[in-house]
């Protein structure tokens, strides 16, 4: 070697895959673009450059620290770190343009400095839904969004998901009713009840805030049944204002699941989902994969008061949604459903030209492509042996090998490689 | 008001559209990105950052400067700035587990500090096709790349445009033979000639090379007819390997441009296209828009020697396209294409609530979406003028009302906004 090579790598902390795993990726990617599309959500797409301070307002310790910010010129840039921010600067900006109630869905790439471990990127798409009204939203539309994020795990077949709903008012009330004041603290530790033992829970909550007020709120935590059956017995309960606020949102909830078809089989009330984000005012959830539930949720939202209030006086709730598209195709690498992934390969097609047939290669491929299929020629100078390798390598299911015989005969010989089987049909009947 | 709000903005030379236009937008990507897919071609994508080192390995001067460069934490750090340099890294960095030849597409966003000005963007997508092969690559793949441009400018139904082909190996050949010294002003100089008048140019060659010799370049130039006119009149003169090769590769091409279905209307031969960058090295080609040119090429690409020459010393022939697709949306704007764009929305249901009809809305909801209609239920409170308003402004073309008559009935009235049309029909009949 004569010549100084630049070694061909990119940075830890990036995905990057191999064009079969792409074409899964960008599959399970489009199919659910589409459910959102076909209900009614409309695209939008956000710089991912955007001036620090406007994306930087509420932001501060942590997510800072993992922001990246330069500068270009005399200006303080950074990089998205999620599409909730560059969300609310975008209805705030175009506020006047917009129709509301606005259903917003966007895929896009957005940035954080994370430590570097397996599972953790730092570059990752993230794939959003928002409903944003003024003034006032329904809460239907919290049931709505999660039968969206149904819809999309039935297209892509995903088996054993499980939405778990709470509302956020429910504990709010309670924690307000027992005058917890160290309702911080309080919140984060029921926030990771599901990650450890109940008796280490317990007398962690107890030495918070005291025996009497651990023994109330174990008593809610551990209310049992059917969604139905849990939200009558948190009715029992006679509170105050914001904790039936939040048990009759959630009952609505429920209802509008039912309605909207999503099976009790799908979702559990949790009351223990809390989601750290300090925006989320109403409705939140979380989505788990069971028996695989070490993996965190998949699938994350929830109700918000007011998104914009930093940048607008008009009051702007919503309800939204995000899938962590890249963690989740690394989820799904792991527990095997990638390997097994369909793709259906079985409109895929090569045509293999042998001697000067190109005329007739031509002639296949236009009646493939324009019967749906995926069809293409190969070009290249190469041994028989070695294009039908090829093919092969490529998961190319349908391979056509053209010779001379075959343009004389007009007829087109379809190989399947995954069966074996061969069928020779007349070129006009293809 | 009381607060201080951030003014919610974007940086000057950032696309951003509203959401109707986006959908247009994303028409528009995805009718391209399915011809590529359909036609055989892999998808890949590649971090938006990516290693200083890496990436700068060929650029200097101009581009260098509009990079967006920058560190974090110990690392210099580059948004890429074309998808060309990630995918030679990427071809490297991987080609034991690529097959050759190696087909792909990638859709994605690029940064440069350009200087600001209208319809030039900082942040803009590209989409790239390219085929690369190891050692040797068939030049009929350069046909097929355009070959798929012209599938993907019919899906859109974009009307007028033209390619513009040539072979460097033509002029290259004939400079050897002229033995011009000063190359790269000469062509540099050619490559402006359509944007010159001819007297202007015929006089600042001359200057540069001589009368004699521009006399000679000039007598080239002003070849003229059709395609197979051209190169006839080429193949006449016997210059030397370069010149040869070149006439018999774009006569190759144009034979094949013919195989594979591309219509002479669609495309010039046109020896002044030059394509400004260094790694060309056979067939160029670029995209006007007859009656627009100047708004400048929409599409373009060619042949490469060996991409990926500052990775591998492993040689990788390929010949590639490009669509810069914000750019070609703002000149789309521009031409009025976009405002009469067809987006088809026939198919585009809202159902409006009255009353508690919510589970009938539902089933009605339900059915739409299993047609595969896009549908959606406003589900929040709001005067049916104003429901009928929000319609009309999104310009979803049917408004379905459903009030308790509908429910008792079991019918379902459909309300086409655009012809004013209303039409009744059983729900089983949906």
């Amino acid at each position: 070697m004569s010549k100084n090579f630049i070694k061909p790598s990119i940075l830890p902390g990036f995905m990057e895959l191999l064009p079969n795993e792409q074409r899964i990726f960008d599959d399970i990617a489009t199919k659910i673009l589409k459910v959102y599309e076909k209900n009614g959500c409309y695209p939008i797409d956000t710089p991912v450059i955007e001036k620090a301070d406007v994306l930087l307002v509420k932001s501060g310790g942590e997510t800072e620290k993992q922001v990246y910010a330069f500068q270009k010129g005399k200006n303080d840039l950074a990089l998205r770190f999620d599409l909730t921010v560059p969300f609310a600067r975008y209805v705030a900006q175009h506020i006047n343009e917009l129709e509301f109630p606005f259903k917003r869905y966007q895929l896009g790439k957005v940035y954080r400095g994370e430590r570097n471990q397996r599972g953790r990127y730092r570059e990752f798409y993230q794939l959003d839904i928002d409903v944003i009204n003024k003034d006032k939203l329904s809460v239907d539309n919290d049931a709505w969004v999660i039968s969206l994020a149904s819809q999309a795990f039935k297209e892509i077949k995903l088996p054993n998901y499980k939405f778990q709903i709470s509302n956020r008012k429910i504990l709010s009330g309670i924690f307000e009713y027992l005058q917890i004041e160290n309702s911080f603290e309080t919140m984060n530790l029921i926030d990771k009840y599901d990650k450890m033992p109940t008796n280490e829970f317990k007398a962690e909550l107890e030495k918070l805030i005291g025996e009497e007020k651990s023994s109330f709120i174990n008593k809610i935590m551990s209310i049992d049944g059917s969604s139905v059956q849990i939200i009558n017995q948190l009715k029992a309960f006679n509170i105050n204002e914001t904790y039936a606020e939040g048990v009759n949102e959630i009952a609505r909830v429920v209802k509008m699941l039912d309605i909207l078809k999503v099976d009790e089989k799908e979702y559990d009330i949790n009351l223990k989902i809390i989601r750290g984000l300090d925006y989320y005012t109403g409705t939140v959830f979380e989505t788990k994969l069971i028996g695989n539930e070490s993996y965190g949720s998949i699938c994350s939202g929830g109700r918000y008061d007011n998104l914009a209030e930093n940048y607008t006086d008009t009051v702007l709730p919503g309800v939204g949604i995000s899938i962590g598209l890249t963690r989740l195709f690394f989820v799904l690498q792991e527990i095997g459903f990638i390997d097994t992934y369909n793709l259906n390969r079985s409109d895929d097609f090569i045509i293999l030209p042998l001697g000067d047939t190109m005329d007739y290669c031509s002639i296949i491929l236009d009646k493939l492509l324009a019967n749906g299929s995926r069809a293409s020629i190969y070009f290249d100078d190469a041994s028989l042996k070695k294009k039908l390798k090829y093919a092969n390598n490529l998961k190319i299911q349908k391979v056509i090998i053209v010779g001379e015989e075959e343009v004389k005969n007009k007829i087109v010989k379809i190989k399947d490689m995954l069966s074996g089987e061969e069928k020779i049909i007349k070129i006009d009947d293809l």
